[in-house]
């Protein structure tokens, strides 16, 4: 239970279902007298909301922030800041037909057997409607941590790696297409694959890569808090996501020590950084860097077996307006999360000074 | 600061050093009641310590606990379980020509600029010697959580890697070779190629596969505590983990949602398990399993270049007795890290009934 | 900061200034289930609620609540319940006269110096309109403890006290006067009190005690979280509150041993109850009961000298719908705390079990 | 469960029952770089320590601590804190005449109802023994605060009172006599009270009043977490306590808002103090005051009803060596608490600046 708060210090709460009235949530712990750009959160929204392109999914749903409390003549008070986004997508149409079914690997037969009970319009308290709320908290941790950079971008779409390293991008083009590949020839691929793949009915998973630059040396808090394990609790929290690593990752484990090891500079940068910016758990100055993995959306336009609550196989097909690939809309969400995390170590780190 | 707690119910708080007086912690929130098996805790430590074979550091640490509350005739009474772990084999030797050294890829560097002042005999707090504390709490969760199993095992060591599915393995044969691998053919070449590295004054990466059997449906707490968002964090908050993946992990991110969805059987198994065991971040009743990169130990026998707190690139040689792999050692770490997230979801999840 | 959240397992957070568009909160960690009675819970609101009597504030204000989350067919599901409830009682006049203003004995100057920014219209943060949210949360955790039973009521207003002990006391009479105390002597003599006082244009303080009955055995987690310690920490929480007692209280602390032990009746009641129901911070069984003081709401409608944010003493005039006396209206709130505590209790004692 | 700990930012974890091998805990969330003053700090320890003087218990304990971790050459390191108290007087006697024994106004019915099992040697988890940890890590948060001086002192023995207002005090008279009564002549009235209770083999309650001097404008976390919301706790989690005030207190409940509010100074102070130096939860920078209820020790060494586990009355009589009044001992116990709450919300503020 109550499983529904992100950070120490910097901590969001959200609620909310697909389809109810409103998702929402409270921000407690944002410092007082942070003057908001307002502009900058609803883009942020934007950057998630669906219908926004050709590669997602159509549903119209503006995304619009009502701001409760919290924020007096545009600046942050120190008091909990309540936020609300209505649900005006919602139908009220008749859901009882889906009502006793379990759609394939979704949440729908782990809800009714942990809860005893489920909202079985839609994806309830289990769908990615949910993020809206933490891109929101996130676009204020960015304002707050206006010195870092925090880019993510697509890095892989099925079998199509965009095989450059992070060094070698131009992250002011991420927003350049569609599918949010800063490399250009890249994301053409990447966008006809996903239209191929949503012609067939079908969905398809991907990689996104994000980077915090900037970063001050000191984040993190040793031994279980450390900076990398809370950034991957923060991306294995998101929908879809089935792996994280950070720095060398899984190809680290590949290699031999004389190789792995980042030399110093004189100044205390590395020549190299296979650490990925994290030494111990604590941030060394260098980039922080980091790959998620994402699974293909389970929702697919062609019939497939699905079990109802009596225990029985019946044939059910999706419909409607699903993403064919989620990591394009996943981007504000990974750079959301990493500002959330970000956040709660820089304020924790305040305590040592 | 305070990042030395792990788990809501079930709570460990370690502390110690690796060259003090001791290491040690406090278990709060086991339930009362449970008749402990103090040689099963011991066989487990015993699997994490120094010197149990020729493929892991020569170092001798018997890793003996003393228990020194929250036990009664030799059952637990719900009060807190304190226990202190002797560091029986830091030597009085002279650290002053390390003092002011920063190792490469190791936390010298960052616990100095985060915390101003830094305990510079060996590895101090950021030592795995703290795990030893983690690995007997872990064997106290395994006897709570007695339906329960946890096998894990050696999965890759550089590039040798055990290429049978998790399914296919029998893990009573873990134990039977010192690199805990279950097969014997692969085993043998990792400890073949682990001697080749140790001879070469070296270090080697690898990957632990971890596999939770027998988990009842429903542990998890979404949206944040999701239980794999909770076991990635508790494998990535060991020491020198970079990456963590679980059901179809990295892999999935390749794949369709027509491949990768799970069907039902009518019983609410499913005939695949790409989900990992794990549906929404509650698990489903299938085997949860999922694979831990270790990178190579960053204290090689050979010559390299440090930095000293004056800004000065010095020459230094790594020297005496530390592991050419990890992974071996790790085995009952992952065992343990994966055995108190299920403690606390186990815990957690009776407020439901 | 984050000082906005109450409870671990049934945890409330709350949000909202007195004079913004809203105030509300979430609910995260109530069970799945729960078939909620919104009448009643209408019903408690009501009882905080401004205007409901001639001795409290005239403000008039409905306190309606919506729910947007976590109930679905008027059931609980588990998920967090997001909720507001509208302030329609903020003037859209001008504060700016007041803006730099800091009233004496309010939090004016507390929370300018702390945050150094402040929502200067009206109490802001620091106004008791934040109890409605408490209020609220009460009324569900009394619905999942239905067979605990909460009554509290006015024991003393100024000077005047119900001097009968409260098993002597009719507790179904405590709504049936405007001061909510079941004795209706004193009652009456308590409301001409009121009355006086704010003829007077002045304020008066007074105590309510409160009794929890048919509290299980065994609610209450040693050594810091004791049940007496939490019910303590609730109390103080609330506005204008400057004391707690339990049991015996102050009085017991000037008795000897032998007179305030509790000798044991066979079946493990006691003959006597100076314990208030707790032994070692762990409930025994018997009723609990509790006082709690309340000071004199600081706004008079009387000249009085206040501080300017440049350090001039100046004149002010409170004016306007305040209430005299504040015990009559915080009765609910005193019984919404005592609920949230022992909701959270309750839900962990489970895993005892 | 898991209620062993207390403090967010600066964390206690304590461990350990009076009758075991040893009591200590964890400090998690101490500053780095504070140099400690090892003779302080055991000069708190033996503040509390029994067989002090003859109007205390006559056990023998020299409750000397060990620290283990999270020191190095004098200064805190910002690891935690481990640290271990030996039980040396526990006896080897035979216990088993009382092991089914509940003594009236104990724990012993409690614990052996909530955890089903009872280390029954003694008070086990519920002896003010507990109490050494928090004085041990109260004396380290002093000196975190050095700024702040934190005098507590007897401020009445069953009917006999202190009857100056703090103000009049000199509180370097407090350590000059057994009872810790800053007035000689009240003093000596209170020991004499206290011997004669001993003698007829009684006990007696009392007050203590703390006044917590030099507080920095601006501590305490509003809503819940108010500063004197948490010294309540604070002080209620101490064994024995049935009561706590603060500024104003029971008798503020008496008054009228004109009498009550604390009128402005042109630097801030006010003239009057009733608000105990917090409003709305946050200090103000005037003195914080408070007073402790403690009811009369449970152990009279008089024949008493008891009642064993079968359900039986029996005939029991306390022996031995027990306070004849706690509240000479529990002086620095209740500074060390307050101790804890302000080097909490100390840190804590940091995050504003």
């Amino acid at each position: 239970m109550a499983g529904n708060s992100f950070g120490k210090i910097f901590k969001l709460t959200t609620f909310g279902e697909s389809h109810g009235v409103a998702i929402g949530g409270v921000i407690d712990g944002c410092p007082p007298g942070l003057q908001l750009d307002f502009d900058a959160i609803q883009k942020e929204l934007d950057r998630r909301k669906p219908g926004q392109s050709d590669i997602v999914t159509q549903r119209k749903e503006p995304d619009s922030v009502e701001f409760l409390s919290g924020i007096f003549e545009g600046q942050t008070t120190g008091t909990p800041i309540g936020f609300v986004i209505k649900n005006t997508n919602q139908k009220s149409k008749d859901y009882s037909h889906i009502k006793t079914v379990y759609r394939p690997s979704h949440a729908d037969y782990t809800y009714d057997k942990k809860y005893g009970v489920r909202d079985y319009r839609g994806g309830g308290r289990s769908s990615a409607r949910e993020t809206a709320s933490r891109v929101l908290d996130g676009a204020i941790a960015k304002q707050l941590l206006a010195i870092i950079q925090i880019p993510a971008y697509t890095s892989s779409v099925g079998d199509i790696f965009l095989e450059k390293p992070y060094q070698d991008l131009d992250f002011s083009k991420v927003e350049s297409n569609s599918v949010r590949c800063p490399d250009e020839a890249t994301a053409e691929k990447m966008i006809s694959k996903i239209k191929d793949i949503r012609k067939e009915g079908n969905t398809i998973g991907g990689t996104v890569t994000c980077v915090l630059q900037n970063v001050p040396v000191g984040l993190g808090e040793p031994v279980f808090d450390k900076l990398h394990a809370e950034l991957g609790k923060a991306m294995l929290s998101i929908n879809a996501v089935k792996g994280f690593e950070y720095g060398s990752g899984f190809c680290g484990a590949k290699m031999k020590g004389t190789e792995h090891n980042d030399l110093f500079n004189s100044d205390g940068s590395t020549k190299t950084n296979l650490s990925g910016g994290i030494q111990g758990g604590i941030s060394n100055g260098m980039d922080v860097y980091f790959r998620v993995a994402f699974k293909p959306v389970a929702t697919v336009i062609q019939k497939q077996e699905a079990l109802d609550s009596s225990g029985n196989i019946v044939e059910m097909q999706g419909k409607g307006r699903h993403d064919p690939c989620v990591v394009p809309r996943a981007i504000p969400i990974v750079e959301a999360m990493a500002a959330l995390v970000l956040a709660d170590f820089y304020l924790l780190n305040k305590l040592y000074n």
